[in-house]
């Protein structure tokens, strides 16, 4: 199992992604950028801006080489090595408010020293948190996992729970997902073990998508409703902005700024105090919007 | 010199800017806010939306007290002790993008072992860099600053530019202006002086800003503009929720959350990649935001 091998494999599931979407779409098309890292790699920045369903999205392939920095190397109490990074990461924001937003993200990590590592994870964050499409997300989610390890799911999905929490908000950026991190040889799997999980992981993106898109698509809206999806993408600019370790690790490595930002979405609004009267479906996803509940486990029973 | 007679200028200052700003608006009013601090102290959170001029806008006070923070003490390597905090914290954004955004605080902090400071500043963001707005607003600083000390500005000056920048995107803020923290007794000034320049830092915000309003507020301006001014203030957005110090201690420090964030734009874009016209205005703007440029000594030569 070589880089080689895995940064092939990412890029052939960034094309299908790519693919797929567009047909999905039927109008949005997604323009590429290649760029190059002056320390070593590169990547293939792929950005939809203005379909039919994805208002702005990018699904994003690099893999990367060089020194280890500093920084990271003292956090890590690591000696001086090389790494190698490669991963896809997407980001879809939709034009319907009802259509939630989605992120995935799979990589790969490996030092010369031999350390190596796997990590990974989709979440979803609902504008209006609707129970059938998240424990369809969930059950999916736990399928995948269950595949693997019975204990994957439990643990990756309060990882997620845990990570994507808007701390100083109180609360999570969406409905959570799955997330891990540093998957080595834990649980006694093989690399190639490992390697069948993200790619499952991968795998599961298009088929969770499409039936967001497809459950959701024809709902109608209207200017409530996209207040309050302006007002919710707010959430997630101050996730990612002050917490998101993905994105500090590429501002503070000096990565490629608008491929790490692509990730911000079109159009937000910020106002003050904005209260959600008791009975609105905003109030309800609010009131969903917290660690700890058992999706998968419901089975639509809350 | 009491903490009591700081705090009661500073609240009196809010009242005069408020009053001011309103009569300069014509047509929006600040709604106020009171908010207490579980641990000590609180605030007076004024804000005003759509008004004629000023689309989202906060003056705020607060005083806050209780035992340092660990966090903070273990930064400054301090043993235990008690502080209070009061300040005076502005940020206006207008609805016409030929007027800048502007930022103004002046800050007291003291220490039960006897440690105190003065802090503030006041820097300018327009969407739109315009060269006689530029000189006026240095020359404005530095004549305020002259009075004090003739260091005052060249240091303050740069610790703007140094501050308000945006190191990812490359780019300052805005124009910078004047940014000082922890005056204590350099300069041989006592506390008292030391003050009088804070109030005089504080005293020279509302004719800096009618400057800007009155010399910009009849420009036309048509979409491409307000697209811009979007764009911009995602920048506004960048800075204060990556880098600024005041939001992250904030948000640390478990504060008011809609006091701090009141600083982020109402109506905000990003997209991908925008590159502007090489002989535009909005490439003479970006052209503009970097570090050492001497408005006030260039008397509009560049």
């Amino acid at each position: 199992m070589t880089k080689e091998y895995i940064t092939t494999w990412f890029q052939g599931l960034q094309d299908e992604i790519c693919q797929s979407l567009e047909e999905k779409d039927g109008k949005g098309k997604f323009h590429q950028d290649l760029w190059e890292r002056a320390e070593g790699g590169g990547g293939r920045t792929r950005i939809m801006t203005d379909g039919k369903v994805i208002e702005k999205g990018g699904v994003n392939f690099s893999a990367v080489h060089g020194e280890m920095p500093e920084k990271i190397l003292n956090a890590l109490q690591l000696p001086k090595a090389n790494f190698y990074a490669t991963g896809v990461s997407i980001v879809l924001h939709p034009q319907s408010p009802m259509i939630p937003i989605i992120h995935m993200n799979i990589r790969y990590f490996e030092m010369s020293n031999g350390i190596h590592w796997f990590g990974g994870g989709i979440d979803l964050t609902p504008h209006y948190v609707q129970e059938d499409d998240a424990v369809f997300f969930h059950q999916y989610l736990k399928d995948v996992c269950d595949r693997f390890h019975p204990n994957y799911y439990p643990k990756f999905k309060q990882w997620a729970d845990d990570y994507f929490y808007i701390k100083h908000r109180k609360e999570t950026r969406g409905i959570g997902g799955i997330f891990f991190d540093r998957l080595s040889s834990d649980e006694g799997f093989t690399k190639e073990e490992r390697f069948g999980f993200v790619q499952a992981v991968g795998k599961a993106f298009i088929p969770i998508y499409f039936h967001m898109v497809d459950h959701n698509r024809d709902k109608e809206y209207g200017k409530n409703e996209k207040k309050w999806q302006y007002l919710r993408r707010g959430r997630y600019v101050e996730f990612n902005l002050v917490y998101d370790k993905g994105t500090k690790f590429g501002l503070d490595t000096d990565g490629r700024i608008e491929s790490i930002l692509m990730s911000l979405p079109p159009q937000v609004e910020w106002h003050y105090n904005v209260q959600s009267a008791p009975d609105s479906l905003e109030k309800k996803t609010l009131n969903l919007l917290k660690k700890g509940i058992d999706w998968a486990g419901s089975n639509g029973e809350l």
